[in-house]
């Protein structure tokens, strides 16, 4: 079911920013029944990046009952909520009034495959470089081509998800996922501020690890890493086994980031 | 008028790919009439494109006479043709078998002001810099949140246009048109294989041109140009007045592809 500006309906207007420019942002959030444990967060992030992209922020209680209103009756809902700068004249100016677009949307999600879990996805490293734009790095904003074109670059159904890499060869994330890299013991995820998306379990997971550091993670490095492991705040943590054909084990850090993912309150996926 | 995917209507679904990834691309072109001089180049452009985007390439035949259908009545339009990759599953994985979404929209053209044409518009200086992307570079995607922000540095109205930057400090283009300096009597355009819209005028300056060089431009060697000129395909041939404080005169060149211009077949709107 979906809500646009809070009406039931399913079209937008063709002359919408979002379609026109990419002028805007979404997030993706993970529902359990009527509850989605990192509800907070993603309204955190959402008002930050609206600041940053100078959208008007929405009324948190307004998505939420939107919110409600489209997941019900859904066990296991991802809610997609897409914020755009609306119908403006054509040109690149930011309207002088903007009347923000709201996309309110609930999908089924899909059954999990519990051994993805248990022994982690393979990765395929991409050939798509992450382009450095300091102004929309960390934002999850509407302008996605690297990602569409990075994912298109494989189509193995063995292989979940893909590296990507900035210019320079520092590691960033993957497509729709961030990246954790256990070196010598230490929990590291690269810094995102040239580009790639900050993550909201991310963000979670950067406050529950007693010790973890965020920094450039060059590819070599990453590649060395005792454990490597991917966090979504639709998917959880998914441990990765292989990238191309280096091979990883899944390891304490992402079961106890997996345990701290089920102590949320998201279900227990993992074997 | 509009008329999507050949219907006339003026929206789209709110899960196209257009809308929730900026999926696509898009071509504005200009009509005197039911004339567009500078079709067959806007076609090569754009079935170029398609081909880096993996979308399948229109019919050109098609798109004239949608062309003609939406613009008719109008002494002077801007057409946009926008393509996206059309509804699929969440995720940023394409659809096995896209369904181009088909928009064709015309707008009538805004009264030039003659002025801008014979003294030369204003510049003002962007802070955002342009990101590079070679995948992308060249293309008129629909990922254009760094033009959004770009145009939303200044206000002031006798500002006309933005000139941008790659993080290098290599000028790239204006934010809606692309840049021709003159130096040493030379005309030179700054290579867009790293970032930048390879605009269709610019295309076809390259051929009228008796002597050119694309190459990277820094930002100090194109500040002490002998002249500067924006190039549209919508607006024409724009001599630069000033960026910022740095005042320009315009010059014979920017003359002689005026002239050019309104010899393809468009209005001479210079003074």
């Amino acid at each position: 079911m979906m809500l646009v500006d809070g009406q039931p309906q399913d079209v937008v207007s063709a002359l919408d920013r979002g379609l026109l420019y990419g002028d805007g942002l979404f997030e993706t959030v993970r529902f359990v029944g009527a509850v989605a444990p990192l509800w907070s967060r993603h309204m955190q992030r959402l008002a930050r990046s609206c600041e940053r992209l100078r959208l008007p922020i929405p009324d948190p209680g307004l998505l939420w009952r939107e919110a409600q209103a489209v997941s019900g009756g859904l066990a296991h809902a991802v809610l997609r909520i897409t914020l755009t700068r609306g119908v403006g004249e054509r040109g690149y100016a930011m309207p002088a009034a903007a009347r923000v677009t709201r996309i309110v949307a609930a999908f089924p999600v899909p059954a999990p495959d519990a051994t993805l879990y248990r022994d982690g996805v393979r990765l395929h490293l991409c050939g798509t470089r992450l382009a450095e734009q300091p102004r929309l790095a960390g934002i999850k904003h509407l302008n996605r081509l690297e990602q569409v074109l990075a994912r298109a670059e494989w189509n193995d159904p063995a292989v979940a998800e893909g590296l990507l890499c900035d210019a320079c060869g520092n590691v960033i994330s993957a497509t729709a996922a961030n990246l954790f890299a256990v070196l010598d013991g230490v929990p590291v995820t690269p810094a995102l501020e040239r580009c790639g998306v900050a993550g909201v379990l991310r963000a979670e997971l950067l406050e529950a690890l007693p010790r973890v550091e965020v920094r450039d993670l060059p590819l070599h490095e990453c590649l060395q890493a005792g454990e490597l492991f991917l966090s979504s705040s639709v998917r959880g943590i998914l441990p990765v086994q292989a990238v191309g054909t280096k091979m990883f084990a899944p390891g304490p850090v992402a079961r106890a980031m997996q345990a701290h993912w089920r102590g949320l309150g998201f279900p227990m996926e993992q074997a």
